[in-house]
């Protein structure tokens, strides 16, 4: 047992552990999870026990569960998803002489992990000394291709530190792993309990081969290794195949200062057409590729991956080593969830844990689609690919719902609406807002023009008829746009909506332009001349409401005029309050759990006056209870706007630090990926006053006094540049590509190639210091000046 | 078979049923349910099958389920009730020779039933030729005892018709009776496939008895019957006796001339406390009562207690037979459903089906009791009093949602909340007013300082604190109350509904008036001086919005400014709307299911000037779609206050006819006894104009040109009067009692023993014909005149 309490090492590069700590398994398998956007595993201990929750996931892949109701409604969906743990490939057993490696027993000398950001993989340094007194050293390394999406890989060794011990390894392949569930409904349990059928076993050499499906949704899913072994003479192997089991067994005799080295390669692969054959050969193939690289050649190609990735994304911090650990850590977990993720979605979590059931939310396109598409812009493509390749079942959801156009799910695995609350579901309509706000972003960042016309301006256009069969002219002429929640969930089927209207009315306008630009694509989606007339109609007369007595939006209409949340009276253990107070109580008051009218503030900072953000800030400030993890980064980024840094620091701090310290107490079940690319936004659009409507790109930087400077990475239209921010100035330099048009403080500017430009810093607006709800306030970040 | 087409016989004193069809079984076994409010009986055929679905029923008895919830809340009650199925007394079976009496085979010769609204007994009159050519007439009569609450009984007659029979009858005490689950949740549905465990079941002589609990609520049942055979000599007798069924069986052969009589004895008991030997002897000894009474006496104190009934509560139309009938069929369904009730809910369905689970909501206070306290005013109490009895759950609820006083449940058998979904459940907390209201009506028209002293005051209290704690003053001193949910289920979760801020305004206000009534139950309840205060104050400063532009109330705050339903595109099938459209798009437009803005101004009609009924009845009634049966009446009331008194007519008579008729499609599963409430309230808060606020009794009586008179009783503080309306005028007659002080169209009269008072009736106000949505006009009752 190492001398320090265990837990993590501030280090800007890599995330590490110390110590043994078997209760902070379960995060730490989140934080340590590897994936790359199609595969996911959990960061378990090779040896399979002790354990958190051991995951193995592959992007789309779930089973299906009756969803119930006690009182059912007209389009209440059915059927549920669930994210399955898919047949487990990480395990590699140790025995040591006769005793099993487990390190709930015996001693651990020295116990290490470390994630490391560059090299893109998770080591692990144990010294263990067994109950009986057997020492050995394991080393283990292992990775989630990026380069090759179906494909990991782990190399194990194992040394006997004292003197010749005999050294058995079994690599397994093990489906239907029995889990402990995390749902409280007794069917999604049951259809979580085995939820894969066998269709084929197989095996040859030291390769072995599982098919399985689903036994409802019917999703195929084959899984392969192959191994190398490094070992003195003597060693003994035997391969043991099963329906849900295959193992390879390696035993040997270790000198002292010898080593057993077992390199594992993994493929996977699912399907929910492809045949047992077919599956079956994919991975083979995938496998063959893997071989045919080669371990060092697998982190070759790693390494480089993650090298052109931080040059276009990378964030330097001067001033607070903890949070430039935390703010890579962000980057590198939203660059895992997305980069390879493709034709499928972003979930919630990731594929680092089971969390809310493995579903994809609004927050993929508000909150992680912004990084990516200033990072990685490929991976936001491919996410709204995803949205794209889904739109038949919105347009059939929104005729079911009486609507035209589309309406994509709250929540969802397939596309498919999976939300069986329609208050905070359904009526969230702002989902389709989202997605064209992402895909506007996603268009000015890049300007693709091939996704625009294949897939970006149809996105457009169907978000633009569901507002548009959605709202509807009072008797004044306004539009409104009634009974929908926004995405505070502590208030719910409210009128106009401001975020909702605000980002609707954007939504419009761009499909209007869309419209012009691609004629052939409204052409194709049968959009009529006086289709397009009556959105830019809307979008002109969008109603947004305003409270003329206090000087404030109301977040929708009549908000203002609601009782207040008694916050005296809230004990810090009533929070978070949906668990400790209902809903009904929550709704009508003022109380918010998360940015709402602060979020239009950011997204949609064009339609409002300094003056009105200070002022709208100050008083939702008073209201927010964070409650949900997307709340602090665009706190942060307002704040930043209207001049409270050191505010604006605490909140990307608390956002980057979130997971870190569990504060939302469920890092067990996943990580929260859209908090993560918050800490991103934060930085970008918060310190860096990064904006970009309607596409176009401008920067306000400001540092709060306890920073020394912040360097950030993006790309734009193919651009790499550079952004240096110090208590002084802001430098921008262009680091590869064509001159970069943008604004400093309102300036435009023009980088070009070995011409930086530097601007010194305005200083920030002042306004009287908001209060936060009692015992709300984010800790304090900034330290005060020495 | 009869000649003409079997169906519903016009009568003025009963409910005859002529011809056999089995399809309309479902519906006419609801017509025919013979209850006492206690116990309930379908009209099922004795023989048992063919049937609809079979039914007897103990109020209060139910059995537990849990309730799912895919996504779960704070506050969500967890366990759900529904009523069950007792043991089934009603079964006597025939054999005529070797062939089973099933009305399915055969030839039905002749056969009628008939249901008496003045001797209480549903008779049958059936003569049957079997398969094989046997003619027998098979006459019956039954009763449940509104004297003998516990008991109930069947004469069967037999006689065959054209030469000598062996006829064998087994009459059956039948547990867990399988009967096809109308609830579309199998756990419900499991929970009710064998809810009863027997504990006990013996017999003696011709007498039974069988003792069950249900699995789960673990309430206790006790079931026995006793029976007197008549017949010729060599009859023989059997008795049987296992865990779920007891049956006697009587054979003999019957001459040409010859009978079989069989008198069945049944008597019921329950209890969630008392053991199986107290609930044995407890039905024991209401048998031995029962057959101290015998048959005749059965009879004779049935028809004394309807006579006595009916002297108080009758409705006389003249001009209108159906109508006629309807109305008594109407009145004799509310009495049956609360007559002896006493300490339990009176359901939605009385005890004529299973429908709502056999729940118990707002209908009751709000249509029920106004019938009751009028006609049979201790009826009106002793659901009152189940209200009271259910006071600690509701403060306990009250906790829960961190409200103060009581907050009583949207539906429930026992006191518990079972509403699974809020917004149309928790959210409706005008149920508390609506308590309150029937408490304040009940206090009027009785003075019954007992009940006043002992349970109403406390009633008026704790539903006033709801409101005080529900409800917040806003900047400009306005008592609002935020995020409920009013009568219309087309709309939730709104602001400043006018129905609900009404009510509690009436509900503060007489809370306040009964402490200083009573102060020493103002002293025991811990209100405080300022607490009466605040009352006062919230009441005078309630919000009742008013829209300026349109000159009309709106339901809910901004709820004009919605958009409005497209009738014109919605056809036909499309109703009920709720099974054809989503929530979200019917709460947000302006679509109203049932009257709700229109009850306010017949419940709160002092708070309305006669041009804002006018305005706001036409406003309303063009979006009104009368989705629930708890409209037309309150549309009717309305309707004839404001001159539209055809309408009124037709409304009154789609009331009066809907379970006739099955409009609503759901007869099957029980009689909606709040609407046929509502058709007396149509007629004599309609017709008649009868308004009672605050408890003062005054009249407005207008007939539509189709009728020649219209005679209406009533009871009032022990006054018992009659008002006999014609096209000219209104006579007031005393029947018994003290003089009675009220006021016929604004004019204070006083109408004393033996000095009959009459008045011309004024000319209606004229206005402007509303006009209905497409297609939700109601039939037109009134005839052209000829």
């Amino acid at each position: 047992m190492s001398a320090t309490k265990p837990g993590w090492v501030v280090a800007p590069w890599e995330l590490r552990w110390s110590g043994l700590d078997v209760e902070a398994l379960e995060r730490t398998e989140s934080a340590f999870a590897l994936s790359n956007g199609h595969l996911g595993w959990r960061g378990s201990l090779e040896e399979g026990e002790p354990r958190g929750l051991p995951g193995t996931y592959l992007n789309g892949f779930y089973e299906e569960h009756s969803l119930p109701y006690a009182e059912s409604g007209y389009g209440y969906p059915e059927a549920g998803q669930t994210v399955v743990n898919a047949t487990d490939g990480k395990i590699i057993r140790l025995l040591v002489g006769d005793e099993p490696l487990d390190m709930r027993y015996g001693a651990a000398v020295h116990h290490e992990r470390v994630l490391d950001f560059r090299s893109g993989t998770l080591s692990r340094n144990t010294e263990w000394v067994s109950p009986t007194g057997r020492r050995v050293r394991i080393t283990t390394q292992r990775l989630v291709s990026f380069t090759q999406r179906a494909v990991a890989a782990i190399r194990y060794e194992v040394e006997p530190v004292d003197g010749e011990l005999q050294v058995v390894l079994q690599s397994d392949l093990l489906a239907n792993e029995p889990i402990e569930s995390t749902s409280k409904d007794p069917r999604v349990a049951a259809a979580l309990r085995a939820p894969l059928a066998a269709d084929f076993a197989a095996s040859e050499g030291y390769r072995a081969v599982l098919v399985h499906h689903t036994k409802r949704s019917g999703l195929r899913l084959a899984a392969a290794m192959d191994h190398e072994l490094e070992a003195t003479d003597g060693l003994h192997t035997e391969m043991h195949v099963e329906e849900d089991l295959a193992r390879l067994t390696a035993a040997v005799d270790v000198p002292a200062g010898g080593r057993l080295r077992l390199t594992k390669y993994l493929a996977y692969g699912w399907s929910g057409q492809r045949s047992v054959p077919a599956l079956r050969a994919q991975v083979d193939a995938a496998l063959a590729g893997a071989l045919q690289t080669g371990w060092d050649g697998l982190l070759a190609e790693q390494r480089a991956y993650l090298d052109d990735f931080w040059e276009s994304a990378d964030i330097e911090i001067d001033g607070d080593p903890e949070l430039q650990q935390a703010l890579r850590f962000a980057l590198y977990h939203v660059l895992q969830a997305g980069s390879r993720g493709e034709s499928r979605a972003i979930p919630a979590k990731g594929l680092t844990g089971p969390g809310y059931d493995g579903h994809a939310f609004w927050d993929t396109e508000t909150f992680v689609l912004p990084v990516l598409s200033y990072t990685i812009p490929e991976a936001a493509r491919d996410a709204l690919r995803w949205r794209h390749s889904t739109l038949d079942k919105a347009r059939e959801r929104a005729r079911v719902l009486g609507q035209r156009g589309a309406v994509f799910p709250w929540r969802s695995i397939n596309g498919e609406e999976c939300s069986a609350y329609w208050p905070a579901g359904t009526a969230a309509f702002h989902v389709a807002a989202d997605i064209a706000d992402a895909t506007v972003r996603y268009l000015g960042a890049t300007g693709d023009t091939d996704f625009d016309r294949n897939e970006g301006a149809e996105l457009l256009i169907e978000t633009a008829r569901l507002w548009a069969s959605l709202g509807h002219h009072d008797p004044h002429g306004g539009f409104r746009i009634d009974g929908v929640t926004g995405p505070d969930e502590y208030t719910a089927v409210v009128d106009n909506n401001v975020y909702t209207n605000l980002m609707a009315q954007r939504n419009l306008l761009q499909a209007a332009a869309a419209c012009e630009r691609l004629p052939e694509v409204a052409e194709r989606l049968g959009v009529e001349e006086g289709e397009v007339a009556f959105w830019r109609n809307a979008a002109r007369n969008m109603v947004v409401p305003y409270d003329d007595v206090l000087g404030v939006h109301p977040q929708s209409e009549r908000f203002t005029e609601h009782t207040e949340w008694d916050f005296a009276a809230t004990p810090p253990e009533g929070y978070p309050l949906l668990l400790n107070y209902p809903y009904f109580d929550l709704y009508r008051k003022q109380v918010i759990k998360q940015a709402d009218l602060v979020l239009a503030l950011h997204l949609r900072g064009d339609a409002f006056t300094e003056e009105q953000k200070a002022r709208n800030f100050a008083y939702y400030e008073a209201r927010t209870v964070r409650d949900s993890s997307l709340s602090a980064c665009t706190q942060a980024v307002i704040a930043a706007e209207v001049g409270h840094l050191d505010l604006a620091y605490d909140y990307l701090a608390e956002t980057a630090l979130a997971d870190f310290h569990d504060i939302h107490r469920n890092v067990r079940n996943g990580l929260h990926i859209a908090s993560l690319a918050g800490s991103w936004i934060a930085t970008i659009a918060g310190l860096g006053g990064m904006r970009d409507h309607d596409g176009v790109l401008t920067f306000a930087p400001r540092l709060p006094a306890a920073l020394r400077s912040i360097t950030f990475r993006m790309c734009y239209r193919e651009t790499r540049f550079a952004v240096e921010v110090t208590q002084e100035q802001a430098s921008y330099r262009l680091i590869s590509g064509k001159p970069l048009h943008t604004a400093h403080h309102g300036e435009p500017i023009v980088v070009s190639p070995g011409e930086p430009v530097v601007r010194p810093l305005p200083p920030p607006p002042r306004h009287p210091a908001p209060q936060q709800p009692v015992g709300r306030a984010p800790q304090r970040r900034s330290r005060p000046p020495v």
